[in-house]
């Protein structure tokens, strides 16, 4: 889907510019801004390289004016589980469940994603009319996020989906090769001989090759860390064989 | 595990503010300052009701102070994965993979989380040294985060595992004890010496360390897993010193 960001009457100028600058890091562009303050300089320092964001934003004058067009209406809210309950009688999505609902939408349909004004939030008759209510998990004592980070962590979530939809070739980097089950073997036979050469205590090798066989399986090895540990182990090899010619030698 | 938040040589007093109201959001409490600017009445302003997680602080003049007494160094970066891969030769994983490395750690041991200056973010010297890297998906175009936005998502993604934690205490204390930042290094130059003896290849040397703190990092070792790893590096020593000994013997 397209996403719309719509700040309800933002009141702080560092707020709207820390939004613009997000939407730019997470790729959305579309900003509508119900009843703001006037542009000032110093929303356009806060969204650093955003400033094309901000100076393309909508201004409108209703939360009506803002949804239009929109397919899927989307608030969010700082509301615990209880009073949303009790005064709202909807469910609360976190933003990781909104993805998970609008992750099969096709592009071309815009979700409108609504962040009320720093004091008050989204009035309980601005939620009932939403399609749906987000709720970032905070703590209890202090759950209301600042609102540019609210909008960072919901943009963050649905980053993904946009990457989905409209794929920036050559964006993702190109993964190492993993090393092949039969060559990671191939290293644990190796370690294993080592450990017999260098008389490593007979009685712990069962126990440390397990241990190594956990800790590299963890670390997800790669063909060239493979290549790598192995080649360590054959140049301490080649030291104790040469070690072992010059004794042999002199006899 | 419990976080500790460091600011590496933070500017902007809004932005240490911000972080300290996130943080209290998100349920976390322990804040270090790497020769951060003086506290201002800015920052506390934007700190809002999290006053008390900024009075709490902890100032420290270098980053080793920072870390003191953590379990796990895990630094963030906005390189993309291109640059990240020429230069620090690192794997980056995203928050939600950090928190998936670290779920089944017990608390009371510290996940040290750092984020660098606004102008320039931490160094490559400074991620070299970090067990973990992480990097938030951003887009390509501008992918560098306001600090405190960076900071707020990845603690949002921490949070879950923190309450997680709070709701089934003792549930992962059977987890082995993870090994100390200062251990972890003096395996580091036990390695870096015993490649120097074992006569591997010195213009390959940096490159190898590199890699085995790379992987090793990746891993996440325990206190147990490092004393394994120096004990086969101590038996290979012996078996060395042995063969030396009966070769002079033999002189």
């Amino acid at each position: 889907m397209d996403v719309r960001v719509i700040l309800v009457e933002p009141k702080l100028a560092e707020n709207i510019g820390a939004v613009a600058r997000v939407m730019k890091n997470f790729c959305f562009r579309e900003l509508y801004l119900v009843k703001p303050p006037a542009l000032t300089e110093k929303m356009f320092w806060v969204a650093s390289h955003a400033e094309d964001v901000l100076r393309a934003s909508t201004v409108v004058s209703s939360l009506d004016d803002a949804i239009t067009g929109s397919k899927l209406v989307v608030g969010t809210t700082a509301k615990t589980g209880i009073s949303a309950n009790r005064h709202l009688r909807k469910p609360l999505f976190s933003p990781r469940e909104l993805v998970a609902k609008v992750a099969d939408r096709g592009d071309g349909e815009v979700l409108a994603l609504l962040f009320g004004p720093e004091d008050r939030g989204l009035l309980n008759e601005e939620l009932v009319h939403c399609d749906l209510v987000v709720s970032i998990p905070t703590s209890a004592v202090y759950p209301v996020l600042n609102l540019s980070h609210a909008v960072a962590i919901v943009l963050y979530e649905l980053y993904e989906l946009q990457e989905q939809q409209a794929f920036e070739p050559g964006s993702s980097m190109q993964q190492p090769a993993l090393a092949a089950v039969a060559d990671k073997e191939r290293l644990f036979q190796h370690v294993s001989r080592f450990l017999e050469e260098i008389e490593y205590r007979a009685h712990k090798r069962t126990r440390t090759m397990l241990m190594l066989r956990r800790l590299l399986g963890r670390a997800v090895l790669t063909a060239r860390e493979v290549r790598t540990l192995r080649g360590i182990l054959r140049s301490a090899e080649r030291k104790m064989r040469e070690q072992e010619r010059e004794r042999r030698k002199q006899r």
